[in-house]
């Protein structure tokens, strides 16, 4: 249960270092977490006009502090009397809290970007990534949900193929890293893989599956009905809504590797028309949000380790997909981290346009 | 350059200890790499008629020695004249030593499973997997093509498949081990993963990317034409040749992940008719060579640790592929143990059935 804790401690900034923009006070929710420390991280590597920055979490994590220009900011309690005079919350401390709190937040007139999966389906609720359907904020919705890590990363290569050749059809395979599992299951990796090499035993604490060297299925429940995963059922579903595709065929193998945090995927996409593998490679290099990795004499292409800490999604391996005489079909490779573009970068950039 | 060596060492097995099986000289050539390990292992575990067993390799690795039977074969070099007395070779070597050797056994009356890509896509050679086409040892063919590890646990799967219901288009995305690219690159994941954790720096000797932690496009050359890369069009056109389907529409992209010794894939496959996932799930239990490992409520399916050491390719995640509503396409995954099924295991079941 969370309780109330001492009277919040923030830290305020003088006004007037960003002469245009008006200063926020700002509250992290969830900020003891991974997805928590890089969006304090954004806030400022991004200059983030914030005020007051306040950081919540579960009373287990309230007296941890994060630093944050320069100074250590102190955790609080989450209260139901959290967002009194808070302009804009990010909320990152998974579904649950965020069905119990987000309402509240928007209740005291605060904005909310939701990193949780609470809101993303609700039709009232726009699903934002910003390069994708940001005019969406123009309307200063009070509640915005940021998509699953995976439908992120993939819709910044889509959208700007989609937006000139339509997609009818899509089938992915992703490489996910550990940390869209939290910052336990990064741990998890390291100790495990640690153990492997020293010949030692270890037990998984956190994903259930050794992950030392190993690839397995995603670990989110799978619907017996479809036989997908809760993982593959959210991208499948997001990709939809953030693309406004309501049609779009799309078909998701959601796959752990032994990465710790970037995404990577293998993506199959069926347009309505002919497509030339070398325009689309232009139109993605002109592209918001995307840098294109694509150097065959080198073997170079989009890998998790040069998209760990980079805000743009990596995309390379344009090919004509070989199964798909009709030339309507490319294949393409992407890797974004998913700490950044899958989750802290793309609230922020969400928030960012929301509160300009 | 392969020079010649002293006279051969042999191991000598007293005849008659399998009553009915003619008892045979074998040889491996490359038997000091990864693959020749397992080889000289699968002869032992899978009792094969061995009357000597002789051990080639290059003129660096001769004196080295490998166990057989509690004792230990000491490796000769390779040389032209290798092959006097031999009954069967099995050679795992590279494609440039098949190209110069094969032919020289074969002249010598020696049968030849080889492991590399030389022979494999000369119409005059099988391409062999026993349990999709072993029909074509009965003729017994002086040369057989053992297959691409990718392609060799791919049509474990599919052909029993194929069998009942026409394949018509397959895409597939893999996660491959290191052992593909040798012991050396088994050893650069320990010692790149190692280095990483202890946050020391470790440069790369045997493949092109930092391997610690990271994902990759497959170190084969890629074609500037396709975009493909080697491997990618090995499995292509190595899929269509064991299954006879010369028409069948084939993509894969072809990752490399960091697992040590198997390969996992994610397989779209599309059938001439509508396919229910469990009666193609009831195919897969009764299909030799595979076992079905697919417990939904568990989140329990085919994972490289437990398919590794292990004859039996994995085969789970059996599901109606959402993306195409017409009901003939399934998603599946895959493991299979690179060095065994994906090659010292299939090339010893090649040379079981083609000297019984």
């Amino acid at each position: 249960m969370l309780s109330l804790q001492d009277a919040p401690e923030m830290l305020h900034e003088t006004p007037g270092d960003g002469p245009a923009a008006r200063l926020l006070n700002v509250a992290v929710i969830g900020a003891t977490g991974a997805v928590g420390a890089e969006l304090v991280a954004c806030l400022e590597r991004r200059n983030f006009p914030v005020r007051s920055l306040k950081l919540l979490a579960s009373p287990r994590s309230a007296g941890r502090a994060l630093p944050f220009r320069g100074r250590e900011v102190r955790v609080e309690a989450l209260t139901p009397e959290s967002f009194e005079g808070v302009d804009v919350a990010l909320f990152s401390a998974g579904a649950s809290i965020s069905r119990q709190y987000v309402p509240l937040a928007a209740a005291a007139g605060c904005r909310v970007v939701d990193n949780s999966s609470a809101f993303r389906m609700d039709p009232a609720t726009p699903l934002v990534v910003p390069e994708v359907n940001g005019r969406l904020l123009d309307e200063r919705p009070a509640i915005v949900a940021n998509p699953n890590c995976v439908a992120a990363i993939a819709v910044v290569a889509l959208a700007p193929l989609h937006a000139r050749n339509r997609i009818l059809r899509l089938i992915g395979a992703t490489y996910q890293s550990a940390s869209g599992a939290g910052a336990a299951a990064m741990a998890e990796l390291e100790a495990a893989t640690a153990a492997h090499l020293a010949g030692e035993a270890y037990a998984p604490q956190v994903l259930p599956h050794p992950y030392a060297f190993n690839v397995f299925s995603h670990n989110a429940a799978v619907d017996p009905a479809t036989g997908y995963n809760g993982e593959e059922l959210k991208v499948i579903e997001e990709v939809r809504k953030i693309m406004d595709a309501p049609d779009m065929r799309v078909s998701f193998t959601c796959i752990r590797v032994p990465v710790l945090r970037a995404h990577s995927m293998a993506l199959t996409v069926e347009f309505a028309h002919p497509v030339d593998p070398a325009e689309a490679e232009a139109w993605l290099a002109r592209a918001p949000g995307l840098r294109l990795v694509n150097d065959h004499a080198a073997n170079h292409y989009p890998m998790p380790n040069e998209a760990s800490g980079v805000d743009e999604v990596l995309a390379g391996r344009v090919r004509r997909d070989l199964s798909d005489p009709s030339g309507r079909t490319l294949s393409l490779f992407l890797a974004g981290d998913q700490l950044l573009k899958g989750a802290a970068l793309n609230a922020v950039q969400i928030a960012e346009r929301l509160m300009s």
